[in-house]
């Protein structure tokens, strides 16, 4: 019996602001799984702003995606037939094979997801791949303290979000920056103590002087830019600066320049980071079970932007880079 | 006895490059010693880069230099008369009262200095406050392991020579930069692999990429700007970068764009920390017993460029920016 699996392919390699015409549809028509393999029907895939790196054909932490290739990304689904003793239908497993309808592949690919009393999509983001780079990365390399002042900036999205809140337990004074006043409101009642609208506030320094008037101990940067540079302004002695991403320049053909004020670095001791969340996988079991607590508890909470359908993950995609997402952007696909 | 001392005060804050007339040289009477004081003659006063950033008049690290007072800076010199039961004439005392001939201050000002074997004003460098510099931070934030590629620019100062000597005895391969030949030529007789001549190289990235063809692990930063930018290219995954001055930008008046290729630090995973060296004091008997014996046994080589008398401090703090010292500049007062 064949399966039938229509999946998202890089069609061309954006230049600047990826546009739709860069993906592709494509129907296929899966093999019986062989031995060792599983089939998978995927229900939820996720979208996040790092896959715009590996769109550029270069060097990186990971290989480039390929044209005229189904694209890869995190994804939670449900076995449908399996080769390999350790799965049987039904098993609810995350890959790292999204962007597709249902895939074959050999079991190796598969991680089995607990029956963990939440939404089996909480896997792609508090819980998941995004939860982990905020969890980890907060506690490595931010090494916040009771009465630090924390900014996140990008702090609508569910890597941000996640941090605000992580914050908040560790008794934190959490500034976000955020691109709607919705967002804001959202992070507000969740705990975030001051917010800003970098869309609207007429002068970024200000409105995160008036927001975190004692300076900033811990800056959780997503955005790079002027952000960082505002952060590098602010910032108090021996401050943190947790490297998580630059989308501000992801797109950039000409890379912009970078803050006028690095000489902070000196004067402030500032420690700044980069990471990839694979670099602290020695913190999952931990990750996995305060986490998983914190949610349970309702102490974490999250909210979801969805599109519906495979052929709908390009505009998720696409609208990560205008801040249309609440939280973590999905894709339902069954 | 009143004893005479000329000193160099601040006549003017310098916009952009410090010029001479910024500066004064005056006459004072010194008061005899009062109880718990002494008097002492000066013999060595140091000139560093980070005293430009003291002409300021803003908050930092250190208060500004007042306008129409003595500047201050490291010392080294001889007590003459003593009412503090520590001290006694004869005694080599180092201090934080340079830019003057003599002075009269509480002995809570005063360190004596040990006689170990070395002339009195290498304790104003591989032995004082430069060598602790370079010896703190390579190894507290650079962590180098044996086999690591070293980047050091400014490497012909008093610093950066010290690390580049300091990183040959950990089993590193160096990279200088410096801005002439003549320095080049004498760090690579104290063991340095490869200089680049960032004066006279038609393009910095082409030339250290020359240099150290398999990337940098540690990239020790006097300069910041340019050489920031090229570090940050070439850098290795896990790059530690020591940012310990950026003396290409203390004397703009609007301060230059930062590098352009800052998300590097988030794919790399580079870790970009400032500090101050009074940060790592607890490193100061490790250094004091292991750098002591390097430079005993001749490990440690340094060299020093020397003004004389009083009046020429100024000179010769101007001569820092355009990079007229190899080593150590130093000023000769008696």
């Amino acid at each position: 019996m064949a399966t039938t699996s229509r999946e998202i392919r890089l069609k061309s390699r954006p230049e600047g602001m990826p546009k739709a015409d860069n993906f592709e549809l494509a129907s296929v028509e899966l093999p019986a799984p062989g031995p060792g393999e599983v089939l998978v029907r995927n229900s939820w895939m996720s979208v996040d702003p790092y896959m715009r790196g590996r769109m550029y054909d270069r060097a990186s932490y990971v290989p480039p995606f390929q044209l005229g290739q189904a694209l890869q990304g995190g994804a939670v689904g449900a076995v449908v037939q399996s080769n390999d003793e350790r799965f049987k239908p039904g098993d609810l497993v995350e890959s790292m094979l999204g962007w597709r309808e249902a895939f074959v592949a050999s079991a190796s690919n598969l991680n089995k997801l607990p029956n963990a009393g939440v939404p089996p999509q909480a896997f792609l983001g508090v819980l998941g791949m995004p939860g982990m780079t905020a969890y980890s990365s907060f506690h490595r390399i931010g090494a916040p303290k009771e009465g630090d002042v924390v900014f996140v900036s990008g702090a609508g999205g569910a890597v941000g979000s996640a941090v605000c809140q992580i914050a908040k337990i560790r008794g934190c004074t959490v500034v976000a920056s955020a691109g709607s006043d919705e967002k804001l409101a959202w992070l507000k009642s969740v705990g975030v103590d001051a917010g800003v609208n970098y869309k609207t506030a007429p002068n970024l320094l200000d409105a995160v002087r008036a927001a975190a008037p004692k300076g900033v101990d811990i800056y959780f940067d997503n955005v790079g830019g002027d952000h960082l540079e505002v952060a590098l302004e602010v910032a108090r002695p021996f401050a943190r600066f947790i490297e998580c991403g630059m989308i501000s320049i992801y797109n950039a053909n000409e890379p912009p320049p970078g803050p006028r004020n690095m000489s902070y670095i000196v004067g402030k001791r500032i420690k700044m980071q980069g990471f990839i969340v694979s670099d602290f996988m020695d913190m999952r079991e931990q990750f996995i079970a305060e986490m998983g607590a914190w949610v349970k508890d309702g102490r974490i909470k999250w909210e979801e932007t969805i599109e519906t359908g495979v052929e709908n993950a390009p505009k998720a995609f696409l609208n990560l880079f205008t801040g249309a997402n609440t939280g973590k952007m999905l894709v339902k696909l069954d």
